[in-house]
C-alpha cells in the first residue's frame, strides 16, 4: 500500500508531519447512506463499486485524501459494501471496482496518514486491509460474486494491490494510466496489502520481472502491463465503457450465485453497548478489564430452536441466530484490536445449549445450496479466519453450562489454550451438568482456516490418528477426562485447582512480552502447509512489520517520513 | 537460541552489558585440530560430536561461554565438523551430538552476546546457525549419515534447537535434565533458530502443548518430555551409555550410505587472499567496491578436461574443481555476508567453456550412487540455498566468454534481474562468440531451493508452458534473444546499450533502502510453496527479526537487555 498522494501538497523541506492523533475509537459499523468515499450502483446482475475518496473525509486529522488515497475510514467503507453485496444483494454475480476521478484509479494508502502513524496502528491498518482483500477473493471463489478491476486511471501501490484481488484486471490505455508498485523506490517499505505475493503467487509474474517492477516508481503501462501479466487487458479508452460491461456482463453469465429470485438480507444496524468496561450485543458481551490486560468474552448459544427450514431463516434475516452472532463476533473482534491495544489477552467462554448450536449448525449444511445459509458459513469462516491472525493470546475456558460445539466450538479450538472443567463447580452448583464439548460436522470441513485444514487438522497436524480419532468422536458430548484425552482441551483440572490454574495462566501470559507473543502465536497457530492467503499475513507481512520498525523507514531520516518533504532518506546502508 | 548461561554470572541491577566490540573479521575456516569448543571421536560407522564449549573462547571480548552456550564461533566449528563427517568419513553412518560437560547438554546462544549485539549481528548469527541445522538434516536424509542428540544433561533453548534438528532424541531421565525453550519467558524473543517450526511441523507436537511448553522456562523431563513428542525417550542414567550405543549402531545399520570401502577426501586448508578490496581463490575472485557498496565476483569454470571417472574424481579430491569451486562459493558467500554489511550488492559474472562446467555435471549425475558425487551435488545445493537466503541483491551479468551453464547457470537463475548481451563487445573483441548460456542437467532436478522446487520451477511457477519451454531447451547454447524469449534472462541489451543499462541498474540498486530491499527479495525469490525450511527463514525468522528490533527485547529496558541483571523488563504493554 502507498501512494503518490501527497506529491499534490509537498510541503517545505523539513515539514515532516507530526504525529496524528489517533482517532478516540474508530468505528467499523456503517452503511451506504453514510459512505464518503464509495458509490454502489446496481443494474441487474452487475453491481459498481465506485471509489470517490472524500479528501476532507480523512478518519483522523492530519492529512488530505488526495487522488483517491485511503486511510482505514475508506476501506471500512468498502469493507462494508462488500459484505452487504452478498447479504443484501443475492441477484448480484459480479462486482466493478472503479474509479469516480479522472486519471487515477487509487493512489493506494494515504502516506501521510501512514508516516504520522505509530507502529501498532499501520500494522493494524494493513491486516483490515488485508482481510478486505482477502475477502472480496472469498467472493469471487465462494459466493459467485466476481471482482472485476476496471482501472481507469493509475493504480499505483494499494491501488494496484486492490485490483490484484480482483479476478480480472483491465487498464485502461491512454498513454498515462499505469500500474504500479513505488513502495520500495519511493516509501522504503514494501506493498504492504498482498502485493508482492499476489504477483508471484496468483498472477505468477517472474521472479525477475516482477522485482524489475516493483522497484520502478513510474509502473507500467498499455501492452507491457498485460505481456508482464500485471493485468489482464489493456483497453482503449473509446472502447471502455463497452469493455468492461461486457467483461461484467460474463463473469455475471458464469456465475453460480443460486439465488436469482431471492430476496436479500438487510443487515439491520447492529445493536450494541460500548464503554470503557463493557461491550455488549445479543449474543455477545465483553468485559474490559484494564488492571489486569485482560478480555473477558461470553458468547451466548441460541435461545431458540433452529428455524424449521431454510425458508424461516430467510425470514428471520439479520436476526438468524448465526449471523447475528457473527456479525457481533466481527464486530467485537475489530473493535478490540483496533481500539484496545493494551488488552492483550481474550479469555473466551460460552453458555448455552449446545443441541441448539448444533441444530443451527445441522441447518446451514444441511442447505449449502442456498444462498444464504452458504453466505453465514462463509462469513462465519471469515471471521475465525480473523480470530486467527488477531495478535492476542486467547484462552478458552468451557465450563459446566457452555455450549461449545460444532461452529461455537471453532472459537475454544482457535485459542491457543483451553482448560475444561473436569465435572462441576461444587460450590456453585453441584448438580449441575459437567462442562461437555462436542464435534459436530462444522469442524469436519466448512470452516477452514488460511492454511486450508480445518482447525482440527492444523491441531493435529502429522498425527494422522490423533485427527481419526478427535474427527471419529463427532456427536458425542465429551467431558473433560476424555475431551483432554484426545487431545481437544489443553488442560482438565477439577474444581479444586480450577481457579488457582487459570488465574496462573492468564496471569502468566499478561507479564510475557507482548511482541514476543505475537510471534509465538503467529507461527503456532498455522502449522502445516502455507498458502497465498497465510504467506500474505506471515512472509509478507512480517517482514513489512520489520521493516515500519526500522529507522529507514519510520526513522526521522527514514524514506517514509521524508517523503514529500523534498529531502531523500538518509539510509543507514548496512544489510541485515 | 538462548541461555541460562549468564544466570551463572549475575552482575548487579543495572549493569547491562556495553556493546560487545564486532570482532575485526570473523573467518569461517577452521580445522578439527584449531577445534575448542568440540571434539570428534569415532567408532566405526559412528562418530560422537561432544560439545565442551571453551568458557574463554568467545569470538568477541565481553562475555564468557558458561554452560556450553554457544555463539558464532562456536557454531563455526560444529558446521566445519558436519561439513568434514560428510567428506573425509564415508564410513561414518551415523552421528551423536552429546555433551563433554555435567548436567548440561547445551544452554543454548550465549545470552550476553545476544544482548550486546547490534541488530544485524544477531540476525547473521541466527541465520548461519539455521543454515548449519539444516545441513544436519540434509545430511541424515540425503547422506546416510543420521544424527541423534544425546542429551545428557539439560538441553535449553538453542541447546534443545540443536536437538531438535537431530533425527532421534535420547535425554537422560535423571530428575533434573529437562528440555526447554525458555526465550520467551526469560527474554522477551522466539527461538530463533527453527524451534517453533520444527516443534510444530516435524515433531508435530500439539499447537496448544507447545504454546504451553513455550512459556515453561523450566521446560519438561523425563517421560512428560515423551508423552508431549518433545523427545523420542527418557532414559535411565544407568543404561544411557549402552542406549545411545544401541541406537546410534541401528542408526548406522539402516543408513544407505554407499561408501564401506571407500577413502575420505581431505578438505584441505582452502586457499584464500583477503584484503579490504579483494577476495580472492582459485576459481572465484572479488572486488570489494566500497565507494559504490558492490562486490564484483566472478566464478571461473574448469581449466581441464572433466576427470575420465568417479576414480580419478576421488584422486583429485579436494582440488576437484567443482569441490573446490563450490567451498570457495561457500566460504565468500559467509565471509561477505558477516563481514561486509555495507555492500549491499552484489553483481556475478563467470568466465570460461562451458562445455566443461557440463561435462563435471555430467560426471557428477552419472554417479549419484558414488558418495562423493552425491556429496558434491548435495553440498553445492546447499550453498546455493545460503546464496537465496543472503540479504543482498543479486545481479548477473552474462557477457562474452562466461560459461552459465548447468550447475553455473543456477548462479545466474538465483540473481534477482540478469542482464545477457546481444552480440558482442564491438570495442573489446568483434570476433568473439556471442554470450551464450545453457541448461544442463544440472538445472532440472539435483539443486532444488528451499520450496523444494528447482529454480527454473520457481521462476516460472505457475506456467507450465514456460518451464516447459525453458527445460525443453535443455543442451542448446542460447544467445541473447533466445535467453529472454525463452524467460531465462530478465533484459537482453546490445553493445550501445549495455553500459548504461548495467550501471543504471547497479546504481538504483544501491540507493534504495536496504531494508526494503531485503524484504522484497525474501518474497520474490521463494514463490510456490512453504516448506519446513523456508517457514524457518520467513515466518519465525522475519518474526524473529521483528522482536529482535523492538524496544521490548533489545532496549535498554527490554528483556533481552535486562536478562541477569535482577530487574524485570519494562514492557510497553501494546499488542502490534
Amino acid at each position: 500500500m502507498s501512494t503518490l498522494a501527497s506529491t499534490q501538497a509537498t510541503p517545505a523541506a523539513g515539514d515532516t508531519p507530526a504525529d496524528a492523533a489517533l482517532p478516540g475509537r474508530v468505528e467499523f459499523r456503517t452503511e451506504p447512506a453514510r459512505y464518503r468515499h464509495w458509490r454502489v450502483a446496481f443494474d441487474g446482475p452487475v453491481a459498481t463499486l465506485t471509489m470517490d475518496v472524500d479528501e476532507q473525509g480523512g478518519l483522523v486529522p492530519g492529512y488530505e485524501l488526495k487522488l483517491n488515497s485511503y486511510d482505514l475510514g475508506v476501506d471500512i467503507e468498502l469493507y462494508d459494501a462488500v459484505q452487504r453485496l452478498r447479504f443484501e444483494h443475492p441477484e448480484v454475480r459480479s462486482v466493478v471496482i472503479t474509479s469516480g476521478k479522472e486519471k487515477i484509479f487509487c493512489a493506494g494508502a494515504n502516506i501521510r496518514m501512514l508516516a504520522a502513524s505509530p507502529h501498532a496502528w499501520k500494522v493494524n491498518f494493513c491486516k483490515f486491509t488485508n482481510e478486505t482483500r482477502n475477502g472480496i477473493e472469498d467472493a469471487t471463489a465462494h459466493s459467485g460474486q466476481t471482482y472485476l478491476a476496471a482501472l481507469n486511471g493509475t493504480a499505483s501501490g494499494g491501488g494496484y494491490e486492490l485490483a490484484l484481488a480482483c479476478e480480472h484486471i483491465m487498464l485502461i490505455d491512454d498513454r498515462s494510466s499505469a500500474v504500479s508498485l513505488p513502495e520500495l523506490p519511493l516509501l522504503g517499505v514494501l506493498p504492504g496489502t498482498g502485493g508482492l505475493t499476489r504477483v508471484s503467487d496468483k498472477r505468477h509474474v517472474r521472479r525477475d520481472v516482477a522485482d524489475y517492477f516493483s522497484t520502478r516508481a513510474e509502473g507500467v503501462a498499455g501492452k507491457k502491463a498485460v505481456a508482464w501479466r500485471l493485468v489482464d487487458e489493456a483497453v482503449p479508452r473509446p472502447t471502455w465503457d463497452q469493455t468492461v460491461a461486457e467483461r461484467a456482463a460474463a463473469a455475471a453469465e458464469r456465475s453460480s450465485r443460486p439465488s436469482a429470485d431471492s430476496d436479500g438480507v438487510e443487515l439491520t444496524p447492529l445493536g450494541k453497548s460500548r464503554t470503557e468496561e463493557h461491550i455488549g450485543y445479543r449474543y455477545v458481551s465483553a468485559a474490559l478489564d484494564r488492571a489486569r490486560g485482560v478480555v473477558e468474552i461470553t458468547v451466548l448459544g441460541p435461545d431458540d430452536d433452529a428455524p424449521g427450514d431454510v425458508a424461516a431463516m430467510h425470514a428471520q434475516g439479520a436476526d438468524f441466530y448465526m449471523l447475528a452472532l457473527t456479525r457481533e463476533l466481527d464486530d467485537l473482534i475489530l473493535d478490540l484490536r483496533t481500539n484496545e491495544a493494551e488488552l492483550g489477552t481474550w479469555v473466551i467462554r460460552s453458555r448455552g445449549d449446545a443441541a441448539k448450536v448444533l441444530a443451527h449448525d445441522a441447518l446451514l449444511l444441511d442447505n449449502r445450496d442456498d444462498w444464504l445459509a452458504n453466505e453465514i458459513v462463509l462469513y462465519l469462516k471469515r471471521t475465525l479466519k480473523r480470530l486467527d491472525v488477531t495478535s492476542r493470546s486467547l484462552i478458552g475456558l468451557i465450563e459446566p453450562g457452555s455450549c461449545f460445539a460444532g461452529s461455537l466450538l471453532e472459537l475454544a479450538l482457535a485459542t491457543d489454550r483451553s482448560f475444561q472443567l473436569a465435572g462441576v463447580f461444587e460450590d456453585v452448583d453441584p448438580d449441575a451438568a459437567p462442562a461437555a464439548i462436542t464435534v459436530g460436522a462444522m469442524n469436519l470441513g466448512p470452516l477452514p482456516m488460511g492454511n486450508g485444514l480445518t482447525r482440527l487438522a492444523t491441531r493435529f497436524y502429522g498425527d494422522d490418528e490423533g485427527l481419526a480419532a478427535a474427527e471419529g468422536s463427532a456427536g458425542k458430548e465429551l467431558e473433560a477426562e476424555d475431551a483432554e484425552r484426545l487431545g481437544l482441551v489443553t488442560f482438565a483440572p477439577d474444581d479444586i485447582d480450577w481457579d488457582q490454574e487459570v488465574r496462573i495462566a492468564v496471569e502468566e501470559r499478561t507479564s510475557f512480552s507482548p511482541d514476543a507473543l505475537t510471534g509465538l502465536e503467529a507461527n503456532y497457530r498455522f502449522a502445516g502447509p502455507e498458502t497465498l492467503e497465510t504467506k500474505i499475513f506471515a512472509r509478507l507481512t512480517a517482514w513489512q512489520n520489520w521493516i515500519f520498525n526500522r529507522p529507514n523507514a519510520s526513522g526521522p531520516e527514514g524514506a517514509l517520513r521524508r517523503y514529500g518533504t523534498g529531502q531523500r532518506a538518509d539510509f543507514d546502508m548496512k544489510r541485515v
